[in-house]
């Protein structure tokens, strides 16, 4: 998601520590003191500006989340509204969510959700795709055993690879659409700000899949 | 594929044993003695009146084809192709296709194709969807080991289904494609007739998937 820079962002991320860290790792294993209360963490890796992340705060108060997102302008979007409206179940991460491993302890994660990553179309980066066998065996690394992995796309390119990709890991899936927005309410489904934009253009895809034991 | 009744379809059958069986069975084991030589055997699963599985004998001399349908007024057109163009390489079966175990032995088969299937849409008939477990199990015990199946159709619902049966069922996923015609020219994609006619109503979806080790 590329934002126009914001000024305030770097100030205003550095008077709440107690909403988000910029040095995860220091956090490794002990992610349950950053909320209110001890409950399964759910992780979304690539939050843009945090409306998925927020409304899922909001509807499971069961559930702790944390939204890592690496660009500075984007993160301090969730910042801003985390500040004028908290949520005790919802913390944030400014760093690179691709080192996951370096944040999170084995068995740390309940689920991990990924949502409209960059395609990385050419071939030659396909090791960058959020999904390429890399990146799921870091996820497997961190998810509690039998975790599942959400991932929803409205890129074909990206979903057909990650099909593949998932399925040759040895993932189980759940379940999978292939027009997502064509069989599920608004209420079924709470939606990022790009899939708001952007769902009418074509299809949503989504998948639902289980790791397999380590 | 429902079809008008055509009076001389059994007569036409009568006439040819050479190309045609309906007594499969018979010739477990033995159907290279049905062809011109001996070649390794891909079969199609509901071969409709037949454009699909023609094209791909006269493309692939080195292959012997089966085509297997179970309506003898479509089967009927096939044969009817056939004996104005005779080819060597493909024999035609008038019988039920989910009964491959009783037709074919273990191994006979090198491939397995299945084109835009009956999608079966009601959960309560999910059994009856040519990509249920029952009968990837089946296709698996006849087709050599690492065979794989070829698979299309424009039915949402029933690739949703089948990418999720193919994968619990333990199937490598070789390639996905989830708009074929966008990326495909003729001469790379064999169409169906249903095929040819339908694609303009929306994508086509395809997946190559090979079969584990039993």
């Amino acid at each position: 998601m590329r934002v126009r820079n914001k000024p305030w962002a770097p100030k205003l991320i550095n008077a709440h520590p107690e909403l988000i860290t910029e040095t995860p790792a220091d956090l490794r294993g002990k992610w349950q003191t950053r909320f209110a209360k001890p409950q399964p963490i759910q992780i979304e890796v690539g939050s843009g500006k945090g409306q998925f992340i927020i409304e899922m705060a909001k509807q499971h108060p069961e559930i702790n989340y944390i939204a890592i997102e690496i660009q500075t302008s984007v993160i301090a979007v969730i910042l801003r509204k985390l500040v004028e409206e908290p949520l005790p179940n919802l913390q944030l991460c400014h760093a690179d969510g691709q080192a996951v491993t370096a944040f999170f302890e084995p068995n740390e994660i309940d689920r991990l959700y990924l949502n409209f990553s960059d395609p990385w179309p050419k071939s030659r980066h396909e090791k960058r795709r959020l999904t390429y066998k890399s990146f799921l065996a870091a996820y497997q690394e961190v998810l509690k055993p039998a975790g599942q992995i959400e991932f929803k796309t409205d890129n074909r390119g990206l979903f057909e690879f990650s099909l593949t990709s998932m399925n040759n890991f040895g993932l189980h899936f759940e379940q999978v659409w292939l027009d997502l927005h064509a069989v599920v309410t608004p209420e079924e489904n709470v939606e990022t700000e790009y899939e708001q934009k952007f769902s009418i253009h074509g299809p949503i895809y989504k998948i639902i899949a289980t790791f397999p034991t380590k």
